[in-house]
């Protein structure tokens, strides 16, 4: 296989090569049902436990925080929709942005649908959340605070620390959600500390398996299951755990929660490559991700590019990049996250995401840099001629 | 390692080789997400399809009609909560059978405290529906009925023609759930053809991946999501596809189904042989099982025994069984389905289900067999010499 050029690691990354060779022989060695009461069973349910411990110290929680789920879109439905079941007395306004992932803003329009009052709060240009607007919308009614930790298109960093201190100034019962799958094992963070109740995590962004996520929920936290059955996860969340995929995801945690600091100084470096190879060798184009965003993520704009035409060519020479998120991306023509940031008509076609990964090299860049030269010529839309697209 | 002796096959399976391997190759070779309009992702989208085609394939269904979910607990709790929030006109009242899964009887706690109108039809000592009982009990404002197709505790098989056509002579509009995760890949059938409306099906008890299942939901059928987000399967489902769970599954599905015949023969001759050694070599047992039951479950309950404590002896000898059901072992002291068939006190301890599959052979059930009754006359509680428990 040739060698690709992988850069678009905030849609899912490859498993690092030791998480495959651990869940293949959890599969195939411990594959006992947790439930069971025979040792085949208990064996299950200690690596289970291993991998929650992992988890939650990775974090600074305690592992009865911590609830395993099939992924961050499973994580976030379980937070709002169980954390308003649970507590129905705690009001019926609901406060989130603009900028969320599908699997916040979907389960915010059914809420809608079932009598909440849901509010979206303001975000700058820059796509930050507007803590002003943010303490207005709170009132005396809000019961849950929804806020994505990292932008998945535009790498944005929300103020959480802010978000905490305006919370707890307007109205401390209500409960804040941090969709987090963006930033677990890029940044380090700790719930409990930070004050935030319920927190969204995923294994595939960190070189984890599929189908396997977590949330944690303060012990403070009054939750009721979305999927009930056997009782697995103290009760919140049945089905025969996916031990294959929860090992996965723990020993994912343990490489990547090593090696943080040093995968952020290498996105680092790689991130300013790009940015500074885009400004020295192309032209009109417009850097949406903000300049403290997340080193793991630069959003940039093309003027007069159709986004998707570029990611065509740039795979023919398997060079991967986005266009916008990948979750959103076949049904969201134009970015609902950057009609939010309010980005220009001409920019609107054209934004592509690059994400990293430690395992991306800084010679990837450079080849990555060449081809878009290369391309933007043949693809770029010119007006003066007639339009052709 | 020593050889085990695995006959908790209902509880979960070990995953085919062939399985292993294709999900390692897949999860470290074709890691895209699918949503992501590149080749990488195209690619990853291209095998869900394939595995969800040999998914539909498999139980005549068509492929729209599959929907993957994380197991067989996340498909009934789709099933039933899905089809309710779809169709609320339909009627609140809802039935099933005081032998599911809980992940069905859970289900329907949770909507009778939300109002819905649950009752529960009768069953025979045998574990059988008593078809006069559902008649009674369907009504013109019957939105939902559910039943387990092969009782994962007893193997009784229900009768879904007969359910099928009291349902259609008494109100046609109720929707009919089958909790199939105990019967797919033992027994051929097809949803469609039976008249079946909604059907759930599991992985792992195939020696297919944990963390994977299916809904079947007929063309005809309106469903509402349980977790909403990126609009993955067809809007029903939302969620990054579990890529290598769900292409495990089709492969598992594959095999399974190619051996389905010479399976189901192998299972009549080990179930057959340990009834008739068991029937031989010991005394003070009760077969619990019907005699039309699955082969692939036998329940038997020992007289004056306590089933954990012969489990735990035997899994001293590397043999493993499980009390009652995986599911429900550590909750329900007494098993709920035992208790819906109404088995004398005496045998309420006593009951260990064996459960085959295709991995094991006869010399096992003879191994078995010798170990219990060694191991029998050291566990029996002696009520006459003062109840030595």
């Amino acid at each position: 296989m040739q060698r690709q050029i992988y850069l678009d690691n905030s849609a899912t990354t490859r498993p690092y090569d030791e998480v495959l060779r651990y869940m293949n022989h959890v599969a195939g060695e411990v594959y006992g049902n947790p439930s069971s009461m025979h040792f085949m069973g208990i064996e299950a349910e200690r690596l289970v436990k291993k991998a929650r411990d992992t988890i939650a110290g990775s974090i600074g929680a305690q592992s009865r925080e911590v609830y395993f789920t099939s992924g961050g879109t499973e994580s976030n439905n379980l937070a709002i929709r169980g954390y308003l079941e649970a507590n129905p007395r705690r009001g019926n306004h609901i406060l989130t942005t603009k900028i969320e992932h599908p699997s916040v803003l979907e389960v915010f329009k059914y809420l809608s649908d079932k009598g909440y009052e849901t509010e979206y709060v303001d975000v700058s240009s820059e796509g930050i959340i507007d803590v002003e607007d943010l303490r207005k919308k709170i009132n005396s009614r809000t019961a849950l605070i929804s806020v994505i930790y990292i932008n998945n298109e535009t790498g944005s960093v929300q103020p959480v620390d802010e978000i905490v201190n305006i919370r707890n100034s307007v109205n401390k019962a209500a409960a804040l959600h941090i969709d987090a799958v963006q930033a677990y094992g890029k940044i380090k963070f700790s719930p409990a500390r930070m004050g935030v109740d319920l927190m969204s995590l995923s294994s595939h962004k960190i070189h984890g398996p599929k189908g396997v996520g977590a949330l944690y929920a303060g012990r403070h936290v009054k939750l009721r299951p979305l999927i009930f059955g056997g009782g697995q996860e103290a009760l919140i969340r049945s089905g025969t755990e996916n031990v294959p995929g929860i090992c996965g995801f723990g020993l994912a945690s343990e490489i990547t929660l090593r090696n943080l600091e040093g995968n952020f100084q290498k996105a680092v470096r790689i991130k300013n490559m790009l940015k500074e190879l885009i400004q020295s060798e192309l032209t009109g184009y417009k850097i949406i991700s903000p300049d403290d965003a997340s080193p793991y993520i630069l959003c940039v704009s093309f003027e007069n590019i159709k986004a998707e035409v570029l990611l065509h060519h740039l795979e023919e020479r398997n060079i991967f990049v986005s266009t916008g998120s990948a979750c959103a991306s076949r049904k969201d023509l134009h970015s609902h996250v950057l009609r939010a940031i309010g980005l220009e008509a001409c920019y609107m076609d054209g934004p592509v995401r690059f994400s990293f990964s430690s395992f991306n090299e800084e010679e990837e860049i450079k080849e990555a840099v060449q081809a878009i030269k290369d391309i933007l010529p043949k693809i770029q839309i010119h007006k003066r001629r007639g339009g052709r697209i």
